[in-house]
């Protein structure tokens, strides 16, 4: 491979692929870019011979280019989940464990054809949305070193940006799969809780804790996260991942002006309602909701007492290494000292209670489009003020593992001083899939390209086809037609009017009430087709609909005029004989008012 | 009313409504039998003015006799529970209120035509599951008053039993709602967590605390459940209820024998193997099951940290009054005083461990069929040995909360000395419709009545209708023919073999592949008929059963030899011109063997 791209996003790395670089070639293409690279980026690269070794096992055991889901891609690992052979430290030297196995998640991509380049740098024990907690250095903000890059998963982040990896793996139980995201011109895919194994992770908050993904695009970011996706018996919080669609037309969420906080940054705040018009003008109807229910949760994950999680996850580490931690981050982990049990059940009640008050939110809205972090800060202004400037980032992203969403973080443009900034769409339980194609057309519409490439193509994702079956009806189940209330109260929608191919001959069915007409298809027949309407209807709704059908008729194929095959009514030969044949009517509809009309 | 029955059970009461008895009737006639009740059973009575003003009210609102789900039923209400114009006190005087309106429950209740008779007495503030608890006495099991009546729902379970009231509420954290219904021979329906609302309710631990109704059959706790359910936007924790189906034969789960520990009660022991192959009689499936995970899940509920939340339920309350506390509640309510935040999370961790074994039993069960006690003990011993007997009666019941599960439970016979047993069936959430059927059959069959009346005829449950259409297929789809796959792969189970009515003949259709037969009726023919496979699917099942069907075929509606009509393949007419008739074999896998031998 003679010159890597600025970033490895999928489609040039398999186009490479295809033109016969082999792994090996990317990975001795990419070696010196790891050297090169910051530092601060990386706990723990992988040895040059143990990388070329897994490139040669790879092509050993899938000879054929792209031939598995990410053949040959090249991933960051955050170093709070196991990768075997390479320490896990959590950004902790003195916590540092050998794992026996990979996480999970590691082992399903590895299965997938990806290449492990590296352990990332992170805020210890993933506390933290900045990236300065760490006794490897801050990783910086792609575009301007003075900056941070983000937290948690700073090092992951910036691994993607700076076109260390293809893609990168994070975790986010306050934000930190999307800050990062944002801070750096990438996509954080952030799935919701429970549908991504977190076995072989150090917790953070065990009951919220998720494994993301950060990519140059959607479009990549979702290929990973489907081969991590899935129920994992060794993570008790793990369940079998559903897909919940979101209508086509979206309404989106934007806070009302009040809960609009950007802590004064301007630009910020004029890159949000940019993005917002932008989401706007891709389809989008903008609601204005109130964020109160979600910000009060939000300020329960470290106001509250999920800080016992973090605790719990350090204990009994903690006891005899207190001194080997990050200042800042032992300093909020022993705020859960003095919590007691009665405070527990209390948080998780007001977090019930605030959810409920969401609920009513999330009946206006399918999504919502929210800032990622309202603000972004030098590493010398968080060494100064390390709490409340951190808090700030995470002021529209905590709420989002409390309530069980999905969110994918989208660049959404620039500051005149050249620093990214980013939006997040959030949207309920498992619209994993459904949020995608939105928020990749806002990505696209942006015009950021991803990471140090502002310049990168994006891979689009398609819309999710929403799961419904097309039926053809011709009768008494048309629009305005007596038995069309059977379409409608099974959540049938008119698709469109159409007509048959000009081989069907239309029949007046004797004896039925209503009166129905039957369609017969003569292939030696050449008449003007016959009016029909296509409407769609759930799986469920169509076995219902397709039940309650009387004998003669039923359904079947029909051929339409545009060439389309599509269920619809047939009917029982016997039933036409001896049935008035109407097809010169071309359509029930026509039929019945020239019979109405001469009554 | 001359003379009220010895139980309360819906059909006689309405019976008498219908035949002229009022309300005010009914409720003349009940007044003595409140008086003269155990004072143990009653914390406050509804006075008589009040009643018999509630009876007139009911007959200005509602004329029509039984014109109202609950029309002029008398219920009882435990005393954690609000009802406007009593106070409420959990069975501590010092910590009464008058509450301002009644429970959402209770108001439901009322609406539907259903008058309180008065408060119940209680294990106080809910914590027990045997009656004793309490500064206003221990109710008695009504068979035998030496032993205890069960709680912490002590007093609404002799209420239904004793016949002084049709129905009467209680709450079920433990088994509160399950225990005193296996004590006094009645039944005891405990929904799923959250289809019931908890607002008006006393918490005893607010995440898993549910409303329960104790009744003298199945249909007749059902009605009254299905007038309390649904979501209430007061309570955090409330949901909309779901409705889950069971299969019509049930696999039955009974612990491995190991696990069947009955604490050395013979009687009880002999009185659950009596049940289990009276279950087996009615048709279930009896599957040994490992109930380790359920019970170190029911551990947990006073062994770990959510004794945090009977504290939080009385903080600030014990603060200052601690003293005029049980002394026995006082000691458990206090044990979570040294708890913290990180053993409430890691209580909640080994929950989830404990879910997931769970979820393997569950995989090889539809529900399981418990002891609801797998004990009874005296007043006196429970005295001596308050806290280790009592722990005995929760063994199989604590869990069912934390999974989430519905149960039911029923009366299961009595000992040679006459004490009643008791068991449960357990299912996962929102099967408790589904639970209904059997439940009623168990009891039914058991033989017990009902209460003190041991020749009661139980209401029935008719069996809920499992959502699965009939599909009859003819040709490929038949077992073991190329497209059975499709029927299976859909979830598609074989109900029967069969034939069609004679009037259709079948045709080897050309150029199909595989091969396929095409079904014509023929009003005027009366051939052998045709053999065919009904199968069933759920609705989307079945939607995309007919989605897949390819022209000329399609799904109508086919006359079968037994007289029904039942969806199934129906064929186009123009398929059929030119096609082989092959009625005479009777059906497409005689055909097929016959070619097949001849090529």
């Amino acid at each position: 491979m003679t010159e890597l791209p600025i970033v490895l996003d999928f489609a040039r790395l398999r186009a490479a692929f295809a033109a016969g670089v082999t792994p090996v070639d990317l990975v001795t293409a990419l070696l010196p870019r790891l050297d090169a690279a910051d530092p601060a980026v990386f706990i723990a690269t992988m040895p040059a011979d143990a990388l070329l070794a897994a490139a040669r096992e790879l092509t050993a055991r899938a000879p054929e280019p792209n031939s598995l889901p990410l053949w040959g891609l090249p991933f960051a690992v955050k170093d709070n989940i196991d990768v075997a052979g390479l320490p896990t430290t959590a950004a902790c030297p003195a916590f540092a464990y050998e794992p026996a196995e990979d996480a999970t998640v590691v082992a399903r991509l590895k299965a997938a054809g990806a290449l492990v380049v590296g352990k990332t740098n992170l805020d210890q024990f993933a506390t933290g949305l900045n990236g300065t907690r760490s006794p490897h250095g801050a990783p910086r903000c792609v575009f301007d070193a003075d900056y941070v890059s983000g937290g948690s998963s700073s090092g992951s982040g910036v691994a993607v940006a700076a076109g260390l990896a293809a893609f990168a793996l994070g975790t986010d139980t306050a934000g930190s799969g999307r800050v990062p995201a944002a801070f750096n011109n990438i996509v954080g895919i952030k799935p919701s809780p429970g549908r991504v194994s977190t076995s072989g992770v150090v917790p953070a908050c065990r009951s919220i804790d998720v494994v993301t993904v950060f990519a140059t695009s959607v479009a990549d970011g979702l290929e990973a996260r489907r081969v991590m996706d899935g129920f994992d018996d060794a993570d008790a919080y793990s369940r079998a991942p559903a897909t919940v669609a979101l209508p086509a037309s979206l309404r989106l969420g934007v806070p009302a002006p009040e809960e609009r906080e950007f802590f004064g940054n301007a630009a910020y705040a004029a890159l949000y309602e940019a993005a917002v018009a932008r989401a706007q003008s891709l389809g989008a109807e903008i609601v204005p909701f109130d964020y109160r229910p979600f910000r009060e949760a939000a300020a329960l994950l470290y106001e509250g007492p999920w800080v016992a999680e973090r605790l719990h996850a350090v204990t009994p580490f903690i006891d005899a290494h207190a001194a080997d931690m990050d200042p800042v981050v032992r300093g909020i982990v022993e705020g859960a000292r003095g919590m007691t049990a009665v405070d527990a059940f209390e948080g998780q009640y007001r977090l019930a209670a605030f959810r409920r008050a969401a609920d009513a939110e999330w009946a206006k809205v399918d999504a919502l489009i929210l800032p990622t972090s309202p603000d972004i800060q030098t590493v010398e202004a968080m060494r100064v003020d390390p709490v409340a400037l951190n808090a700030r980032f995470g002021r529209f992203t905590n709420f989002a593992n409390f309530f069980g969403c999905a969110a994918i973080a989208v660049p959404a443009g620039f500051t005149q001083g050249g620093l990214p900034f980013g939006v997040q769409l959030v949207a309920p339980q498992d619209t994993d899939e459904a949020l995608g194609a939105f928020a990749s057309a806002l990505h696209a519409a942006a015009g950021t390209g991803a990471g140090l490439d502002r310049n990168l193509v994006l891979a689009p994702v398609a819309a999710m086809q929403e799961d419904r079956i097309l039926v053809t009806v011709v009768g008494a189940h048309l629009t305005g037609m007596p038995l069309n209330g059977e379409l409608t109260e099974l959540g049938g929608r008119l698709v469109r009017e159409g007509r048959t191919a000009p081989f069907y001959r239309l029949y007046a069915l004797p004896g039925t009430v209503p009166a129905k007409p039957g369609l017969v298809r003569d292939p030696a027949f050449a008449g003007p087709g016959i009016a029909v309407e296509v409407w769609s209807l759930d799986p469920a709704g169509f076995g219902r609909f397709v039940a309650g059908i009387p004998q003669p008729l039923g359904i079947g194929k029909l051929a339409l005029d545009d060439g389309s095959e599509v269920s619809g009514f047939v009917c029982e030969p016997s039933a036409i004989r001896g049935a008035l044949e109407v097809t010169e009517f071309g359509g029930w509809r026509a039929y019945v008012a020239a019979r109405t009309k001469a009554a």
